[in-house]
């Protein structure tokens, strides 16, 4: 499986959810497709791929759909992720209620900063950052979101790696890369979203569609 | 120039405004390569491209190439964005600073709620979405960012376009598609960041790194 398969797998899974949710059976190919923003051939072709098969008229059980793709995505294990940085960006993210149908759980922030840590008004507990060891390892977290400012940014990662984490999903505006080993494997899975730069992006196609 | 290209681009601009920023005159490829995560033969080809010499010795002159940079990338234009959902996110993005050194202004929020838009605590006016067209056009409008819940965000989306933006940036967890017309063009930029979906991607890649 490609990574672009990847992403329309983990689309479908989430569609599938959402359906299931509003008490659905059934999907077709054609249903999944748009919400997947591809087209139901290809919807077709990646269940194919994964040897699931249809009922001529009456589509996909929704059902064994979740089941089989949740296996596939490694839904049965926890996902626990935690925030460090509990600035404005940090603490929306921990109010986010988008995860919880993704059986994503953020479970605990830190930040540097002791009048941040102490105070009592977050959803989770939000710890000094000197305890990320400790409480990575009491939490089983394997994926961390780095929303601390750019000139912290690169330090702040090299702490998480050194306390276990090897999946970062981060938005200062540093571009971090995965370190690569001397056999040339990457240990870590590093995710930027750079929002200034999408916005920039989005600037620039406006004004010259031909690029794109 | 292919979208690659330019989000290099787009990336040695920001390098290069920062490092303005703290008094430095010049600038090798291979530092400005480090910042965009390529190599320095990358750099080299892009300014080559682009019809861009370094001195042999000296490296590249920032202001010159901050000059040479911001024209291919339209900085001469005002770069007025609004957040459409002033929930915690989008209040976030209001406040976050990051925005600044490239030039993009956050000009307005909007929301449907009048407890929201009536509040004073925000750092720019915030109105209700049925002003979007009037202040849309006041501004200088380009782009919107769509910080507001699954349900309405489809709704919202299509109220941006009638009010005439055509740049969306959208944090909501539905993926907007752009308006293709008859002869096949788009008329719109839609950049969509899924939160939870960046997250299930990087549980997944940690679980089978044979994957990316």
């Amino acid at each position: 499986m490609n990574s672009e398969m990847l992403v329309r797998i983990t689309r479908y899974y989430r569609a599938l959810n959402r359906l299931r949710a509003i008490g659905l059976e059934k999907v077709f190919a054609h249903n999944l497709a748009d919400a997947a923003g591809v087209s139901a051939a290809i919807v077709r072709k990646d269940f194919s791929q994964l040897g699931i098969r249809g009922q001529k008229r009456g589509g996909y059980e929704i059902g064994d759909l979740v089941d089989r793709l949740g296996a596939i995505l490694g839904k049965g294990d926890p996902q626990n992720v935690i925030i460090v940085g509990c600035g404005r960006i940090g603490k929306a993210l921990m109010h986010y209620s988008g995860f919880e149908p993704d059986g994503i759980r953020i479970v605990a922030g830190f930040d540097t900063d002791p009048v941040v840590y102490s105070e009592v008004s977050y959803p989770v507990p939000v710890y000094p950052i000197s305890r990320l060891g400790e409480i990575v390892g009491a939490l089983d977290v394997k994926v961390a979101i780095i929303t601390v400012p750019e000139a912290s940014a690169a330090d702040v990662a090299e702490r998480i790696r050194e306390a276990g984490i090897h999946g970062i999903l981060n938005f200062s505006p540093i571009t971090l890369k995965p370190h690569v080993g001397e056999d040339g494997t990457r240990s870590d899975v590093i995710h930027n979203i750079n929002i200034a730069l999408e916005l920039e992006q989005i600037f620039y196609e406006l004004k010259f569609p031909a690029i794109k």
